[in-house]
């Protein structure tokens, strides 16, 4: 199923741990906060176990969307395309 | 339709104005760059279209993902509620 990933983490350590972590499990970034692709069940779960572990206690605040290919078909994107590659780096 | 709006503005005026316009239309903050409402077909593009004038030709990208009930009732959410309150007066 595709999934959408979106984070709101205060810490900036945590978050890149956390960003660093969804590219790890095979996904995307599409928007500084927001992280997209294809997870089986198991996956899912993995992925959102892991993300738990991570945050713990802290000031964070992670939502996870599944996507039919329908839903995911109609998404529409406004604007320029972001480019993330600096970032990258630092994680 | 359920839809989600996550949004990347760099600009902190704009990301303001951009907040306070999908506030305007009924949906809901999430996390600090996510909204989520249910939209009609022909509120969902005029919302779009609304977005698209503010945000012009400025170093922004906004995502909208329409959500089927069975997608939305299969979201997870991870870590703390986080309060957007204080932005709420400033925007």
């Amino acid at each position: 199923m595709i999934t959408l990933v979106i984070y709101d983490i205060t810490d900036d350590e945590l978050r890149n741990k956390v960003a660093s972590f969804l590219r790890m499990k095979g996904l995307k970034r599409v928007q500084k906060s927001a992280f997209l692709g294809d997870l089986s069940h198991s996956e899912r779960v993995n992925m959102e176990a892991g993300v738990r572990r991570l945050i713990k206690d802290s000031k964070a605040n992670v939502q996870v969307y599944p996507l039919t290919p329908a839903c995911y078909s109609q998404r529409s994107v406004i604007g320029v395309e972001m480019s993330y590659d600096e970032e990258e780096f630092l994680v």
